[in-house]
């Protein structure tokens, strides 16, 4: 089980997403991997809200871009073609650079799946790399939703 | 992190999976979600490897199907458009009715991610539907790598 | 270029489509092929918001299905991660048996693709296979706008 | 119809492609979307046997890149999980600045789809921007068989 090791019990941001025709498979449901996209957008409209950018501009030093360590489902049942999906997002852990992010997927009311994405904080360098950096503290703020 | 609860070291299946450009996004590197199919699709050719059928034919009583209980991949580094992977199976874990395969995933020995699938034995019922199931002993020895 | 045959100027259906992550290549914008599950989508937001239902029930003798006959895109321009595009349904054609679709997908005014999807009609037969159909009359009515 | 419009009887290039998982969706068949990613696989697997980069290199002043123009697939008959797919590739036409490639797809001799992508040979600018170029010649003779 994802397991929630700040205890975060309410959700930060809630999102609708209707499950569309190319999301299933032969097994007639969702298929597994289908998921991951689905927190990612749920996530990202989530920085939206909050103003955060989710893709830094090549020549703004100030920004901030957020590759993922980890991305974990676990599924508790299935959902179907036009299932409209309840997606909670809670923020879990805030750490020096990382935060970890996890995700209830239900459909009118029954548990679907669980999600967790953990991912860190970046900056492109000038040579268009990635460096883990301190995530900046308004932008930890707005994540807290302290601001915003 | 990926653990290895019985500490399998040696990988039960290896194949090779090119990077297609649909597996990329605007990072310039694969997606992280475009990991889960490409373990799912390492996991099926070992199966076949190994005489086990993927998908039961809706009239035949012995088959088995694999639901995925959980799927986590933990991320290294990037892997891009054209390049190789080398994915390792290892069957981690066969329990009296779930499976847990791990999946090294390498570039020119450059670790590029960690995969794990919880996959749970079912039969299809009568009226089609799933219900969880004792993996059947001739399927637990073809993993177990004894026949087949 | 896709031909309007029938000239059919208005669109019949508008939908909004946020372009998402996993929508992206490592060119920086769509890859070609994410845009055909977003006009299935939106044909499919089309049919439900006209009372015609997508998939058909096994039990239900009158429901057809619509099976892919051909699908086609021209690229005009790109577009980007987190770009909300417009698209519009056009109802091309309705023949005996199959629907054209024609789609326009613009960004900000500008044109980014133009779809074409051809449909037929179909029932499910006893078997599960699926046979071709006249389309029945009051679906015909609900494409051409008429009723529902 | 997809065309061929110059009559190019004999295929440049041939190719396998299994039918994964992820390629099906609720209808039990490859979902009509999944052909696309796979005929450029095999487009970008001929180009790699005829010694054509895909992908330029920033700093590389003579590499050209392949934007699509548009892509068409025609169905003819349904493809299922597992099913190894014959994809042969034909160079339809070679423009200016253009070239037209076909792509039939069978199953065991059964035919399942007709692709054709349209790509247009571009140059990176200074700026990261593509510009429309002529095919450079080597380029040319290569596609068309006579060297590499």
């Amino acid at each position: 089980m994802v397991s929630s090791s700040e205890g975060n019990a309410s959700p930060r941001f809630l999102a609708k997403r209707r499950v569309e025709f190319r999301d299933t498979d032969a097994a007639g449901i969702v298929h597994f991997s289908a998921f991951f996209p689905i927190i990612e957008s749920v996530e990202h409209e989530f920085l939206r809200s909050v103003g955060i950018s989710v893709m830094p501009d090549h020549d703004d030093a100030n920004r901030v871009t957020w590759p993922r360590v980890s991305a974990r489902c676990d599924y508790q049942g299935p959902a179907r073609f036009e299932d409209v999906l309840d997606v909670a997002l809670y923020v879990d852990r805030i750490g020096a650079s990382s935060v970890t992010y996890r995700f209830g997927i239900t459909c009118h009311g029954r548990d679907v799946a669980t999600g967790e994405i953990v991912v860190v904080c970046c900056r492109l360098t000038a040579g268009g790399q990635l460096s883990k950096a301190a995530i900046p503290e308004d932008i930890k703020k707005r994540l807290e939703g302290e601001s915003g």
